[in-house]
């Protein structure tokens, strides 16, 4: 393998995680971050400190590559077109990524292709709501640039419009859901494609917050079957190379809408690291170097719990409780090589395993609230 | 875990996944090799080009550091001790290392501890090797500086002493052994004792050589409990922090003898990575960082195939074979970033994971020849 250079838009955490993965296969990586202090910068043969946005840098990156893939979505994906044309392997498929990038695309995308996936409308600014009341309750979705709750704001009626995005968007009809969930697909250079089973958004049992995540969901057997049928059909449809985590609802009346989906690494998947044999980022590696997939299946059940910072601290991060948080068996924690926390800010996350569903839930809900992120 | 500096003396591929598995504690690192092209020189904050054998260079390097580990034995033991003394955190500790450098000093260490093992002579030069003809047939090993099957040798007779080291060796009583298994004990700062399940070496059935290795050992469970039981005694004995990995002889008439230790991970735990929740190098950190040990129970059966380069090749490392090789479920590669290959030289390993111990050395059959490294 060390005729592959493998070049990564992106130097966060999700590229970090990559990089550790990719250890195992000896590839020379390259990494492109515009923060000189992005978590992947010691971790690469060449980091290089700019923006993934801007079509030069992008361009000129990847000319020095065999290989690209991002770990975010955000970038110049005509760049990419360009590398592509050159000759080099860009994955996800830069018209992959066109569609996933723009919400409103993405949408289309479903209806045409027959993917359940709750009402929309594409309104190209704010003075469009006024004729679309009709529709609410609705979520409106920048069409590009948003991330992790990001670029979504609810209007519940008209007396919400003030704080409507003015820019394009797509209009969702509110769902009302029973649970999140989320399939990630693999998809190699061959066209082989393998799921991990199902995770679920476990809610707080009385604040409206998700809990954590578990694995695999806990839905009917048939629902966990459609979820993965559903994802692998939108991966195909997609044309996607690598990874695709397709974030779905599964509706009171027992339907499954498709929410949105993410051509990486994703943090659904992030408990595979510990619990399966295949992890996703190993899983995204080998499908983007063209090598067989990896088994999907798990050990056994697990949960994952986000690790944010702590509300009214910002600094450099300190971890208070960490010994009784391992002090449980089967808990395991991941940092994510951030120096500073803030509120609210992603710091890593615990993977928790146990033989039994009852057993994993129950080991998360006495460790989860040990740990805190403060300054 | 932003306070801690942690330093590793050596920058090898055991270094490399020390590194790999320290990404989950957000930890500041430093490497020191002689290496330039070091397997770590891109995966640490600080990569320090100099001998780890001398002194002020040791000494110099452990003073940046909040704690200092190793990767390979062979090291200044007496900048250790003195950086010791400066309340820097060294583990395995001086006076552990000190005693396991010296092949001769482990062997007074397990005989004055009522620990089985071969019985020996300790030998100032060969011309004392006239003397002890009447313990020969025996194994003459190097007391310092032995790796990997370098500085042994086989004596069966006064015939073969044109073969002798002239240095300080240790003679070992040939034992007729059964199998070689080895365990790998992890015991952190505040003295908490784990052990991973017992490894086994098992033998081409034909060529007088290991075919991989096995895990856990085929062999009796009161032989399993026995090893186990006797390496947490030499860990004690020893005031291990961190990883010790134990060698030890099944002989034929059911005794168990350690052969060697290593305080340090080791090559019958890379499995660890992929077959349990907590690897031998999460362990290792989890030991030396006074946090609670990791759960060391297998998820699965593993069998661990080293990857050497093959005979005849000494050049820029190609692998060929490893579609056919990966396309086999449970197998996983992990490659040690050298990018030149030399005859046996050790290039990475494979993990290959099932259900069952059947099916797990079946498939080992199967895969174990697939792979070739070349140049």
């Amino acid at each position: 393998m060390n005729a592959i250079k493998l070049g990564i838009l992106g130097g966060g955490q999700l590229g970090r995680m990559l990089l550790q993965a990719g250890l195992d296969f000896n590839l020379y990586t390259l990494v492109l971050d515009p923060d000189e202090h992005a978590p992947c910068r010691h971790l690469c043969e060449e980091f290089v400190h700019g923006d993934f946005k801007d079509y030069d840098t992008v361009y000129a990156f990847g000319k020095r590559c065999t290989h690209v893939t991002i770990e975010i979505e955000h970038v110049n994906v005509d760049a990419l077109f360009a590398l592509e044309k050159d000759g080099i392997q860009v994955y996800p498929k830069p018209a992959s990524l066109q569609t996933i990038q723009d919400k409103g695309l993405q949408k289309e995308f479903f209806q045409k292709n027959n993917i359940p996936t709750s009402d929309f409308r594409l309104l190209q600014d704010a003075a469009e709501l006024e004729a679309n009341v009709d529709f609410l309750p609705a979520f409106q979705k920048l069409r590009r640039g948003g991330y992790d709750g990001n670029g979504v704001t609810r209007l519940s009626s008209a007396n919400d419009f003030h704080k409507a995005f003015q820019a394009p968007t797509v209009l969702e009809k509110l769902v009302e859901f029973e649970t999140e969930i989320s399939v990630i697909c693999a998809r190699n250079v061959q066209g082989e494609v393998k799921a991990f089973p199902v995770v679920e958004q476990v809610m707080h049992p009385e604040h409206n917050l998700v809990d954590y995540l578990l694995a695999p969901a806990q839905i009917a057997y048939k629902l966990q079957r459609m979820a993965i049928e559903i994802a692998t059909h939108v991966t195909t449809g997609l044309d996607i190379v690598g990874l695709l985590a397709v974030e779905m609802f599964v509706t009171r009346d027992g339907q499954i809408l498709v929410n949105e989906v993410a051509p990486r690494p994703h943090n659904s998947g992030h408990h595979t690291m510990k619990a399966n044999a295949t992890s996703q980022f190993e899983q995204h590696l080998r499908a983007i170097l063209g090598l067989p997939l990896g088994d999907a299946e798990p050990h056994c059940p697990a949960v994952l719990v986000n690790l944010l910072g702590e509300a009214g601290h910002s600094g450099e991060a300190v971890y208070e409780g960490l010994e009784t948080t391992l002090q449980e068996p089967g808990v395991h924690i991941h940092l994510y090589g951030k120096k500073f926390t803030r509120p609210f800010r992603k710091m890593g996350h615990l993977t928790v395993l146990a033989p039994t569903i009852e057993e994993v839930k129950q080991k998360a809900d006495t460790i989860k609230n040990r740990l805190k992120i403060i300054a």
